[in-house]
C-alpha cells in the first residue's frame, strides 16, 4: 500500500503518467443534496424557476470538472472529450441527485473530474436555496463508475 | 419563499448587496470523508506521510475557499480576512472530518466560501488516496455556524 | 487627451486609483448577435430548448463579468456588487439582445465588467448555436449607460 | 437542426468528441472597435502610443484565447498550437479591426478560441481608450474562415 | 519568532487580519535578468523589437501582480489600486532590471504582490528569449520599499 | 538570431508548433531563497513546523507549473505529465535550493513550467517567513536540464 502521490522524501508529487498509454478513460460520480421541504417545494413546484436551478448546478457542474487541476494540486492537467451531468429528483428525500461523467482519451484517469464536477453541482445548487434552507447536507458523494487504464475499472 | 438568485424573468443573477453594510462574517462548515481500513492506516500510522497528506488537503482547503466565485456561479467576489482549516481523525469511521472557517468584513455572507474549502479539501483527501481505495464517500459536508449579516445567526 | 493606462515612458500601467472614493458605480451594456432563421428557429420555437440556451448564456455572462480583471490586463481588480444579465428576442433580425448591468461600491467604474459579460454571453450563444449557423455575427457591442465616479454620467 | 449543446433532457452538455480524430484545425475570426477621431488620432500620430495599446491588445487577444474553454461553459479545454493576432487600422471609419487565426491538432474546432481572442483584443482596446472615448463601439465579431474537421471548410 | 502562517496545530492558515485597519500600503520589489550578449543585442539594438519584448513582460508582470492571492497558497485576496512596472537595461551586465510598485487601501500589504510581478515579469522576458539564450538567470528578487500597516516601514 | 515570438510585424505571437512532433521532453529548473539566520533556525530547527512550511512550497511550485500558461503570455498550454519539486536546506547560505522538474509528451518545451514552479516555490516560502524577515533574496534561477525536441538538450 503506497501513496502515490508522495515521492520517496514524502513531498507531494504529480505522478509520472509520461509512459502510459493514451486510452478511452471514463468515470462517473454521484452526490445528493437533502434539502427542507420548503426549499424542494420552491424548486419542484414551478417549472419556470426549476428550469434556471438546475440548468445553473449543470453548468457549474461542467465548469467544474474543467477546473479540477485548478482545484486538487496533484491533478494533472487533462483534455476533457465529454462533460455530462444529470440531475434526478428525489422527492421523498426531499434533495436532488447529481450524476457526472466524464470522458478523456488521455494517459491517467478522470474520477476526480467526475468528483469534482458533482461536488461543484451540489455547492450551486446550495447557493440558490440557501437564502430559503442554510441546513441543507451535502452526502454522498462518491465514484459510481471507473473504466480504461491500467489499474482496471471500478463499479461501486 | 422567494428564490434570491432569480430576477423578475426567473433569470440567474448575482444578488444586489450594494446598500448592505460592511460587517464581520463567519461561516464555519464541515465534511466528512470515510476511507476504507487499509487507506486510513497508511495515513495514521505514518507520521512522515500524515504531514504531507492532510497538509496538501489543508492548503487545498485554503486555495478552494479563494476560488469560490470562480466555481459558483451567483457568487460575489469576496476579499477574505481569514481562512482557517481543522483535520480530525476519526478512528472509528476510520476517515477524516475537515472544518473550515471564513471571515470577511464586507457585504455577504462566506457560508459558501466555507463549503467550497471543505469539499476542496476532502476532494484532495480522495485524490491522495484513491490509488489505496476508490470506494471513499464525502459525506456530511454542512454549514456549522455563521454570524454576521442581517439574515442572523446560523448555529447547527 | 491623454492615454490613463501609459505611464510617462509609455508603458501600460494600472491607474492610481488608491485616492478615489468609494462610490456606488454602476453600469450598462449591451450588444446584439445576429443569426439565421434556421438557428433562431430552433431556439424559439422549442421552449424546451430556449431556457438552457438563453440561460447557459446568462450565466456566462455573469460569470464573465467576475472575470474581467483576468482577461484586460490594465483592469483593477474588484469586487462587484450585482451583476444582472437580461436577454431580448430579436425576431425581425433575427437575433438576440444581451443587456448586462454591474455594479460596484468602489474607487473605479466597472464599464469594462458590464462590456465583458455581453461580450462573453454572446460568444456563449455562439457557441450554443455553431453547430446549426457558422455566419453569426456579433454586433453592437457598446455601453448604455454609466454613473459614479468623478467623470461624470454617460449615457447613449 | 439540433442542438448539439443540448442532451435529451436538454440539459447542457460538453459535446463527446472522444471518438473524433486528431486533425489540424485552424479558425480565423475578425471584428471591429469604431472609435471617435480623437482617439483615433491619440494611437496612431504618436508612434511612441501606439505600440503599447496595440500589443496591449495584442497580448490579451492570445492570453483570451487560452481562456476560451474557463469563459464559454460547453466549450473543451484545448491545447492550442499556435496563436496569431493582427491588428489593421481603419482611418475611414475611424477604428481598428483585430483578426485571430488559432490552430490546433486535437479532436474539435477552435472557432470559439479565434472568437474569444478577437472579443478579449477589442475589449482591450476599448480599455484603453475608454478615459477619451465611452462611446467606442464594438461591431462585426464573426468567424472569417475555419478549416479541418468532419463538418467541412467555413469561409465567409 | 513565529511563524504566522502556522496555526497552534502547526497547519497552514491564511492570517486573519479581520480587525486590522483599512490603511494605504504600497510595496516596490525588483529583480534582475542575466542574458547573453547576442540576446542583449537583439533586444536593445532594434527598436521595432525592444517595444513588444519588454512591454510584454510589463503586462505579463501586472497580470501577474492580480493572480497572486491564486498563486501563492497563504496570500489574501486584495483589490490593487495601482500597478506600476518599470524596465531598466543593464548594459554592462547585460541584463535588464524590472521594478514593480504595488498600492492597496487594505488590511495587509502588498509585498507579495510586488514579488510576485517582478518574476513573472523576469520569467516573460526569459520566455520571449530563450530561442537564442537558454542560460540566462533570473536573479535578485528582492523587496526595495514597503510602507502602511502596524508593521512599518521597509526599505532596503 | 531572431525572436520567435515575434510575427513579422514585430507583433508577439505564441509560436505555431502544429507540426513538430509529440516527443517526452523534460526540463529541471533551481533556485535559491536566501534567508535570515533568524528565519532560517525556526524552520529547520522545529521539525513540526519545517514540514507545514517547505510543503507548502512544493505545492505552491507543482500548482504553479501548472498555471504556466495562464502566467506566461506567448507560453503555450500543455498537459505536464508529471511535476517534481525537491528542497534542500543550505544552511551556510543560509537559504534554501528548490528544484522543479516537469515532464511532458508534447510538441514544445517545458522549460517555462519548471521555471515557473521554481518561482513560485520561493515565493511561497519567503512568503511563509516574510513577518519574521523582509529582506529575504530570490537568487539563481535558472534551467539546469533539458532534453526532448528539435533544439537539442540543454545542461548547465
Amino acid at each position: 500500500m503506497t501513496l502515490t502521490h508522495l515521492d520517496d522524501s514524502d513531498r507531494p508529487k504529480m505522478v509520472d503518467v509520461s509512459d502510459k498509454d493514451n486510452t478511452q478513460r471514463v468515470a462517473t460520480a454521484s452526490g445528493i443534496i437533502k434539502v427542507s421541504n420548503e426549499a424542494y417545494e420552491v424548486v419542484i413546484n414551478n417549472s419556470a424557476k426549476k428550469g434556471p436551478v438546475l440548468q445553473t448546478a449543470v453548468i457549474a457542474a461542467i465548469s467544474g470538472a474543467k477546473k479540477t487541476s485548478d482545484l486538487i494540486p496533484m491533478c494533472h492537467p487533462l483534455m476533457l472529450t465529454s462533460v455530462k451531468i444529470d440531475v434526478q429528483e428525489l422527492p421523498e428525500l426531499p434533495g436532488f441527485k447529481l450524476y457526472a461523467t466524464a470522458k478523456l482519451v488521455g494517459k491517467t484517469g478522470v474520477e476526480m473530474e467526475a468528483l469534482t464536477a458533482v461536488s461543484v453541482g451540489l455547492l450551486t445548487i446550495y447557493d440558490m436555496l440557501k437564502a430559503i434552507d442554510k441546513g441543507m447536507i451535502i452526502e454522498n458523494i462518491q465514484l459510481e463508475h471507473k473504466s480504461g487504464g491500467k489499474s482496471g475499472d471500478f463499479n461501486r
